[in-house]
């Protein structure tokens, strides 16, 4: 397991420290909010990546640590702004935090923790890394708006939908990737290659955390929730069936899922061969990510990245 | 008035391109919202300031610029977020965007925003710029959480309500002022007191723009709307009010808000004098901004200064 990896393992400790020292708000509400949504976990994979892609160059943990923490907080503000919008109730397990609190305090949460990331990057005083994690947050609006614009819409094509996963998610697992290797002042050349893997993993990650919405068994109805479908939020392997010549099957089943709780659109979806459909782009990104990973040059973090990159098309949760 | 100063009708007209350039989006939905918002203008209180404490420096219009627009982003942002907590359905007059487009797309939209301003600010380069303005951003939401928790309390105090407008008004005022004569090479001297001068305007600003929520006379229905009151927002008058010999009837008032229209709060807060108690407060803080303005060097933006601080208190809207 890459988690093996004794300095990342070190890092991640301290990362967690970093976290909880930038979460603190005199608002006792908020905070126990934070509290709760810190140790509710996650997988910590951006800031991961950060550590992993600066042990190609000189590693320092006083700049990579506040960096890896920041990347970090950008996803939970992200988590929350997005929770408020889907008006979900549970995220890992947990009760979300507008679920909780009221959208109101989720907002300016959500916009606090933001204001601590860019303190913690001022922090390092790296213009550039400024810049480039600015962008990448509007890179994270734009898919989240390009999102929000296709709820609903059966006509929703392969390429809207790659292009707004790479907004929503595969700009931040880029730059996680990339910042740590320019911070440790690695050659444009390495840089440039970590973000594209970045990005790669980015994107298998997506869809795969898609194909799960529709493959997941949940515990307690015993069948896929069909979250997203619910919300309008139609992701590859229904776009896939929607662009199919299973089209007007696939939107009939649709129209019928309040009724029969997603039970035509299961079939559909399995006469359609949508998943396995889906999960080859995955596999496809996984193989770019990772033949780009083997040429890299050695370094510490290498095993590492290809233990994440291999673990995204088997994870289940 | 204080537009007629030369270098600052200039440059406000460069804030408006660099504002126009900087809200543009590939998304259609958004960039029509956001240009309508630009549109539907404000008084670019904030920017204004950043352009005329930078005239107590060495005055560069290619970074005051940005650095104003900047600023008055930021405030775009907040108001955007600001509205879909309200639930405020216009705003200047306009409908607000969340109302337009539905808090789903605003919420992002402020988001976006805010990176937009950090990219702007990223561009000037200067780390203790960004350290500083995250900081206000900080306090802002510091100061809209407070609001919130406080909402409907009939035992805010004084204190408190001064904290929270401290906060969610006074620091982005002082950041606004400060920053330009920090950007133009000012003295430490002159910086702070320059932001201790914004402080106060912004304490007034808003001290007064919550007296006029119980002042300004609403033309559709021929009397004030208690907007602030109906959502809960208890400000300076209504504080005084449940903090005199008149609490119990003030208490009884808000009760009866929803059957008489407000028409029983009216009359205890004439009774109680309250608004002219609130004034007086704003009244102390513009004295201090003159008084601390007077001694400042002589600048190119000195005397607009003193004209945006005696303004404070005659406005209407």
């Amino acid at each position: 397991m890459w988690m093996d990896n004794e300095l990342l393992q070190h890092e991640m400790k301290q990362i967690e420290s970093q976290l909880k020292k930038s979460l603190k708000t005199r608002n006792k509400t908020v905070q126990g909010a934070l509290e709760k949504l810190q140790q509710s976990g996650g997988k910590r994979l951006r800031p991961a990546l950060t550590v992993l892609g600066a042990t190609f160059g000189e590693y320092d943990s006083n700049t990579i640590v506040p960096l890896a923490a920041s990347l970090e907080i950008i996803h939970m503000a992200t988590l929350i702004h997005d929770d408020i919008i889907d008006d979900t109730k549970l995220r890992r397990g947990s009760e979300t935090l507008h679920s909780m609190l009221g959208k109101d305090v989720a907002v300016y949460t959500g916009d606090f923790l933001f204001t601590r990331a860019f303190m913690l990057i001022a922090d390092i005083a790296e213009v550039k890394l400024m810049k480039d994690i600015s962008k990448a947050m509007a890179y994270i609006c734009d898919g989240e708006i390009d999102q929000n614009e296709q709820r609903y819409s059966k006509n929703t094509t392969v390429k809207q939908y790659l292009k707004r996963i790479s907004g929503k998610t595969a700009a931040l697992f880029a730059m996680s990737l990339a910042a740590g290797s320019y911070k440790a002042g690695c050659s444009k050349k390495v840089v440039n290659n970590l973000g594209i893997i970045g990005r790669d993993i980015g994107m298998a990650f997506q869809i795969i955390d898609d194909i799960l919405d529709f493959t997941s068994v949940e515990s307690k109805i015993g069948k896929p929730a069909f979250n997203d479908v619910i919300q309008g939020v139609y992701t590859l392997p229904l776009i896939f069936a929607l662009n199919s010549k299973h089209k007007a099957e696939t939107e009939a089943a649709l129209d019928r899922m309040e009724e029969d709780h997603g039970e035509s659109l299961r079939k559909v979806l399995e006469k359609a061969e949508v998943i396995e459909k889906a999960r080859k782009v995955a596999i496809k990104y996984i193989e770019k990510a990772r033949s780009k990973t083997m040429i890299l040059p050695d370094a510490l973090g290498k095993e590492a990245i290809l233990e994440i990159i291999d673990q995204q098309i088997s994870r289940k949760f």
